[in-house]
């Protein structure tokens, strides 16, 4: 059957900052420079999600958007949006939020939710010159 | 032999809307909701064809982007810009015209039209954040 | 007192076509083109509402953007997006529904909603190449 | 002489939180809502700065693009990017960072450097969806 | 009568170098950089053309976008596209192809084509970063 | 070991023309078109260097993208931007500057400088409408 893959952009605004606990204050600045401010940055994060499966014949859907987007809206947007990632999402107050820890994340939170017959890849853009992609 | 992906985007403004002729009007709402509205919506549609293949070493092109160009006028715009797709395409007219759906019209009216040993995929924009893609 | 323009973005997806009906079919096609299909085509309008006004020095803001943000669902979205605009809009059942008459009935559907000593200001996008602007 | 503007576009990433010392915190809330949230969220924020003026017949410039890259580099990147606006940023220790009062601060920043006779006016980009422009 | 204004984008692709002749290398290495390469550089410039005048009651057009489109493609692309600006369009032999001395070129080659009773503002980007406006 | 791909977005901007030195100029001009103006044109070119390996459990990181930034910026942008092509660039002196060449070279000069374990691929956008994709 063939498969088609559709794709659903969504948006969360949220601060951050790049440390490893395990380090010094000097390595965490040599390491990650201005992302390092202890008092937070932000950012304009954009995501797409992308599923994979077969078209169904009576709908024309392989999955209907409406759905997904709700979903990303319930996992992702309502959690990370307007947040602090570090002190407000529980998976990175032991995680270093990178663009790679968050789209592992968002990953992992979408996962469960959609039958086992389709495919899942997450991008996340931090900025428009900085983005990811995750497949599992 | 190298491959590359040579993309060429397009685009084309349309009406349509999305039911299933075997069900009640009333399952259609509750499936298609706002796009099952009798007398159509509309969409800009961004196009990308994707072609895949050796690099010619004496033109340096794996496919002339002129020649891709005139290819998705003829065989996509010309038949769906400014046009209602489910009353006047022929594939809709017995085919919902679903994101999905129109990105595997495009594909089948292009692979014919391309040398067997090129691959191919469309990706398809319904709206800035919906958009599928289709290889086959 | 200094002023600011204060702009939010937001977008809608309709049917239309472009005909005059104290004209003849021919005269029709020759003026609009394409854009008389009488079974319509569409577009996802992209639509920024830009208000100009002083900064209210306790709130810091010119206007809520979120008020802005639901005024424009109420009187713009909810009553234009996934409609087929010459048929299902009260106002284009007698006016062309051009770029420019839609930016000035929905500056007209807007302007009463918004205090007197506020601007606005519409800019429609028809298409990422084809866009107007009108301020009253 | 005639007159045009040149435009130069800058990013920033930034943390922020809007609230009103002299509210209790349900005030805050009520006005601010998610944007209040006292572990801050964050922005990609996005500047254009238009400066106004003659052409110089000798370099066929009104101003050379990289004497106000460098300026705004300076004046505003350097002070807002990967910072807690709130806290690093002297100007909004005192001054609720909305985007309107951003842009003015931006503008106070600028201002000085300019020569007299060059109109300034800034954009400031919170979201795709909200952006604010502000000309003294 | 109210006024609108009609917005068309185009795009020319075209090498270009900034120098002045009455200047020694130096000085224009000093004063032009990067710009001022013997053997040229180039852009993907995008113009908006802005015309401002009344709504014509009768098709609800400002100006038909396709006349407007026409006219850009005939006095600008056809012209400035795949060129080299400083050798192969005439005003450029003896003016720096700077944005703004190019934004007045075209606002020059497009104003007598348009009824006296419209406005006209040209907006060019050389870049992403980099663009002007011009309004005569 | 999970693997992710993390994408850095640059830009160039550089004149080029088309042509084949084996062949009559009449030949060059069926093939290449404007593309062949042997004055050249320019562009904006925008690319994507995308690199695919595991997550350091320690950093976060895939590859530390001001590292990734930096190495595009030697061995691309600097020698790249601001330039002919054609004349300035020493692959291209017997290399057709095509989009498909233009990224191979770029993937030749960055794969040297990448960990082995790291996939790489590069997207270049010659315009908006026509892009490439190479991964070896």
């Amino acid at each position: 059957m063939k498969k088609i893959t559709v794709c659903r952009k969504a948006t969360f605004n949220a601060a951050h900052r790049l440390y490893n606990p395990a380090w010094s204050d000097d390595k965490n600045d040599a390491i990650f420079g201005l992302c390092n401010n202890p008092s937070y940055h932000g950012h304009n994060y954009e995501l797409i999600v992308a599923v994979t499966g077969p078209i169904d014949p009576v709908t024309g859907y392989t999955m209907d958007m409406k759905v997904l987007k709700d979903l990303i809206k319930l996992k992702v947007e309502d959690a990370f949006d307007h947040k602090n990632l570090n002190e407000q999402v529980e998976e990175f107050k032991t995680l270093n939020p990178t663009a790679e820890n968050i789209a592992v994340v968002i990953w992992e939170r979408l996962r469960p939710h959609l039958a086992d017959q389709l495919g899942l890849e997450v991008t996340l853009y931090e900025t428009p010159r900085n983005f990811v992609k995750y497949s599992g």
